[in-house]
């Protein structure tokens, strides 16, 4: 039994007839992160990958700014706790705690109005894509999907070049899902600059703000975006593909980059 | 135009062809809730319904408990603001931020190991429902999803009896579909005890405790649940109906009152 699902008996109505099988579903996780001994976050998620998802979450929160920043991670499965320490310790701290009050869920008002508030700055990459090059990696993310076909309750991310995957992650949460291959990334000594997010999930303002601030300039999803998404890809210079199926997507911003 | 879409400009890729088509997405709009004049939280939602968000969104979070405790709900949609002042005062809302940051989004991590911590009594209504009510439920729920198919980026949420949909509210966020249905049937004085939620969204543990505290006996969603959202339904005595398609379901915790 792999750790990130669980066996459960489910009672199935089907055309009429009606039997108990067996079935299985996503695990769902509490995570809690310290960082530097102080209590941060509790996450929910898939148990897998944990380290990169808690290192993942620092960077997406501006709390770790680059591999040389992590001092040590580590991990207490059975307790459900990762513990961060940084070299740049808690400094940043109160103020992360201030917005995750004003804002429920670490997502900040204040970056709405405009990107620029964020202080990210404009991707110039000149990086380019054809369709076809979506396409087929689309055609790889899916594949490797594994436990979504098992549950159908999970999301998936990639973080890929034109021609391959490079990362890949799922997680019942699809920010999460985000975080961890941006955490493997930064664990293993991967720059991101450049390469490009494959997303199962929605293209809210939150997930073009944790592109942005890796410098990804291609983010492409099988669902739709939202309107802010939109605004805060064209402002920050990534291109935007939404509804990637089969053949067919929709490029939403920055539609230069595909050719 | 309705509030909750915006037109924009879509570079269409299909099958070897390629053009720009108007298209429409889901809009994204920050709501920040003010309980007593203290802010609270920005939550990312659909502008619609703002008063039941927010009344529905305070009283998952405990902080009210009944109609008569809303003394006011004055809402600005130009700032994006909601103002609630309630009988109670603020006398809980530390706690609430305390949660808040020790969870990141609201969502408490000492619910998650016993049902029982959560101080929620178990559900014990008599009521039944035969699969062929859900399909027909169903089937109506999905009719009345507008947003969804004209955007693909949305969630729905609805409340209603074995027979009919009492309310039924579309929202970016599955949380805060949730939360409108519920904060609507507050605001009207209508009993949600022994009436059912249904739901395009996964099914975690956070969306069965927002049932359990409405008295909400049957949980069905077109979508997968988690091992711990199970869990909860088992222990809290909530019927849990998942992939809700067409003929077919799964169900998963309390099947006893399907028939």
């Amino acid at each position: 039994m792999e750790p990130d699902v669980r066996e459960v008996r489910v009672w199935r109505i089907s055309e009429g007839s009606a039997g108990g099988v067996d079935d299985v579903v996503a695990r769902e996780f509490p995570l809690t992160i310290f960082l530097n001994d102080t209590e941060l976050v509790t996450l929910l998620c898939s148990p897998t990958e944990l380290k990169s998802l808690a290192v993942g979450f620092l960077q997406s929160e501006g709390l770790v700014t680059a591999a040389t920043d992590v001092k040590s991670v580590l991990v207490d499965e059975t307790r459900g706790v990762v513990r961060v320490k940084t070299e740049s310790g808690t400094g940043r701290m109160d103020e992360v705690f201030r917005r995750f009050i004003s804002s429920g869920c670490g997502r900040g008002a204040t970056f709405y109005s405009a990107a620029d508030a964020a202080g990210m700055s404009k991707i110039e990459s000149p990086v380019r894509v054809s369709s076809g090059e979506v396409m087929s990696l689309f055609k790889e993310f899916q594949q490797r999907s594994e436990l979504y076909r098992n549950t159908g309750g999970v999301h998936s991310a990639a973080l890929c070049n034109s021609r391959e995957i490079i990362a890949f992650a799922e997680d019942i949460g699809r920010h999460n899902a985000i975080d961890k291959v941006f955490g493997r990334c930064l664990l293993d000594g991967v720059s991101t600059d450049g390469l490009f997010v494959l997303t199962s999930g929605r293209i809210s303002s939150e997930i073009v703000l944790k592109a942005a601030r890796r410098m990804v300039p291609v983010l492409a999803s099988k669902s739709a975006p939202t309107d802010l998404g939109v605004k805060l890809a064209v402002d920050l210079g990534i291109t935007l593909l939404g509804f990637v199926r089969g053949k067919r997507m929709n490029v939403y911003a920055n539609e230069w980059r595909v050719n």
